[in-house]
């Protein structure tokens, strides 16, 4: 599935593009313009040349490419009739399975952004929870020309940027991964809180729904960040620690019912190639949070 | 409405019984023992009293005066067959307005009790969540005989305790109430958080509903507690402080979103005439919580 | 010894002379001036008139006023040559028993200061420590004449202000006293530690002297503030907490020699009539402060 | 200078017994007996076989052995009269350095030590500091005759396990090495703090001695611990943050002296072989520490 930089390096013109053009949706001309400013260093490189050539274009074949896109929870999501890789990506927030009255608004939402711009909403959605899309959404369709066209062309790049990040392997790897991680210390034993229970929820207008769960390990920690590997979502998270089962298990009395059961940090990501470390010192009368590193 | 200790100590006995002979459910003959033993130094003196008469009764005497009470959230709530007193006790966790689920949950549950123990489930409803009530009610119902019938009487106790404070005024009042407060310290500035908007919650299972609600004062605290003058029912409480916009409005900039926004303290009251301190701590980044005092 | 201000109101302007005429320093004449405008609706706008007084008189008048002061830890502070009341505020700092060394420091800084601005150094001795008085002194020998000036006439103001909340009783007192507080909460029993023995000390260069000690009360706190009914000296302090003891006490094993055994809180006082509530939440394996409130 | 393992399980024993005959002072019929063991799977095993030989020993034997080392502190180490291991080990916590007084405390402990058990006092000095050697010493003296004489065979077990870990490479090396690490957290900003000066200092008795010094990195680390790579010895310690250098230079106004300038965190190790992480955690304003991992 992916290729290296090396062999992208050495490929003729037409393969490259046969391997790369659909990195900008239906504008093969990006990777054939490409091509030709070969060999890259690094993939970071790779992506920038291809990036330079939209910048380069006409701002006819610019806004030719912008329409080119299908509307955000529009009907082609719905038919199915999105390129894959559109397809996938407004998956990862929901977008394929939004209820009568979401679909509306989205609906709505795309009709006065064409009606005002002239092309579709562009957003990378695989950087944003649904609640964050839609504030984006309205905030933008308040802009003007001139700053909302140079926001789609900044989407473009991050979309293009975690594509080509997808399908690349090689030196200089573009930042498109941040990462989600807790610990657990239990200060009344001065010690790591081990077999601590923990979810973490994504929120949705005020409902949360579970996005991971894990258990704390002889450090306090969870085998693997709560995300990672992927633009954590701009958004608000919820995360919860079973701390009355932990010190139930140590045998400590904190009352009936005890004065900590379930602990829930509330905090958002602004930043999806962060890193959140967002730990919990905790007694059974007392917790505190950080953001950490 | 109240009555001093005073005058309760220099009544006739018929007059004494006329005044406090409803504290303990359609159960004069108890004031009427209490009326022999007067002059009482102290409102918990009387009060001891009484509940001495009812511990000196036959056990048929006392069968009988559990037996007077109504079933807790049963067809005479629902009907409004009850003393006056018991459907405030019942309205004030709610039980007046269960839906069809619950009531039928009630009801089997009083079904089981009578069918085990000969007389209803006592409980003083002031002093508990509908949660904690359902919980107490399923664990005494597994009580052997003789515990459950000591556990009645101390319910009995509360009750009664509650009564006689309410209606009674004089030297040494029962303790029977708690206290909630809180407290918000910005540790980014120095200083108190001043203008917070803090909204308190009660839960009922997965569902929480606004008890109180204030907003910090020039010392961070609110004008006063967010419950006092009576019992904390036992349960679970989340406070939720909108520190977002407190930052906010100081102009400091900590991410859009912010990474704390709306944060919530989730705790457990287990000694409703306890006092909880549960204070805020916190800058943008990070903020911790205890049980003060 | 104090008199009230509805007695200085009413008094033939000779007497009101003759009790605060030594309010600045041999130079009653401010007073004489300050009569003319009583009466005085609060000892604020007392003492006000008198500053008001002397910021109304000739430049040559208010030199000779401030020439009229002794040396900071001068000779006249060694052999006693003061009037009583400079006597008693050069010892609130220590200044009537420096070591050679201290002494010879302060001779050279009051022969360079009196050498360029012709009057010697004005301090509220009573408002500093040792250490801060030396960091003033040499900050302010650096001033421009004017700036330095003003700064002088400030500190009489200080100087005055508190000898007029000393003497004088009545509505409207100025606000001339901080308050140094203290609470400690165990945090791993969730309530407040009683018993903990706190030493208060102030540092003077390298070496710390004890100016406070107590011990918490059973809300945490100490009975009294660890300062107060005085200005805060500006300087460096540090809070020492005997929590090795309080922890051994409640049988609890922290290891051996204990992780925590006596924890400082070192900080600095900036304002003297601010409120420094310093506390300390602990268990046997963490711990924090804040400025609180 | 250091073997490995292999080349001790294939040598002949007389020269295994020259290589590692010097672990146990003065015995090497230690070694010898321990020659016969092998091959050896572990350097753990190694050792164990070296300490089964020594208990395995007459009482005779053992007493022998242990009256072969020389007293702490004692007139062999003002001599430089001592095998050179037991020189380097005396050094470690400062034991050729005494003045007069402690020269003489050591000499009364040593011969009252001596007067009580008939062998010199046993302690692996580089698991301790002078204050806990003292500590030790005192408290040891009380011991009845086989406490003490199981006590000194488990520091004979200490001190022989370091010399063996020290000389020998291999698989399973026993655990000889603790870790003292910290970390700043600037909860202002919500970032590490980085270029923070970082002292830690040892006591003996009142008088704090630097050990480590270093600056914080961009993840608010220092880029080794601050200790590592040998025991933590037992005793007292007190890291010293300069954050208040760290806040000026973000330019923030928190008084004059600052609020917070040199944050001292007091802790005792008790665990030569753990891992103790104390980190800061710190506003302006406020600050936190625990025993972390």
């Amino acid at each position: 599935m992916t290729v290296t930089l090396d062999e992208l390096n050495r490929m003729s013109p037409a393969d490259f593009t046969a391997v790369v053009g659909d990195t900008f949706e239906l504008a093969p001309w990006v990777a054939e313009a490409a091509a030709a400013r070969r060999p890259f260093v690094t993939v970071t490189a790779l992506h920038e040349a291809m990036m330079g050539a939209l910048r380069a274009a006409s701002r006819e074949r610019q806004l030719e490419f912008l329409r080119g896109h299908p509307d955000l929870a529009g009907k082609a999501a719905r038919a199915g009739a999105m390129t894959d890789e559109s397809g996938r990506e407004q998956a990862s927030a929901g977008l394929d399975s939004l209820g009568e009255e979401e679909f509306a608004r989205f609906h709505r939402l795309n009709e006065a952004y064409r009606a005002k711009f002239g092309f579709p909403f562009m957003i990378c959605v695989r950087r944003h929870t649904r609640d964050s899309i839609l504030a984006q959404f309205e905030r933008r369709l308040g802009n003007a020309a001139a700053t909302e066209f140079a926001s789609a062309v900044q989407e473009v790049f991050y979309i293009t940027r975690l594509r080509i990040a997808a399908k690349v392997a090689g030196e200089g790897m573009p930042l498109v991964s941040g990462r989600l991680s807790t610990h657990v210390l239990d200060t009344h034993a001065g010690r790591p809180a081990v077999g601590v229970a923990i979810e973490l929820f994504e929120f949705a207008g005020e409902r949360a729904h579970l996005v991971a769960a894990a258990v704390t390990n002889a450090d306090g920690r969870t085998d693997k960040p709560l995300i990672a590997d992927r633009p954590l979502p701009i958004g608000r998270y919820e995360l919860r620690f079973a701390v009355g089962n932990h010190f139930r298990s140590r045998g400590i009395d904190s009352g009936n019912p005890p004065f900590l059961d379930i602990v829930p940090l509330r905090f958002s990501v602004a930043e999806p190639e962060g890193h959140y470390h967002v730990p919990l010192l905790c007694t059974p009368w007392s917790y505190a949070t950080y953001r950490g590193s």
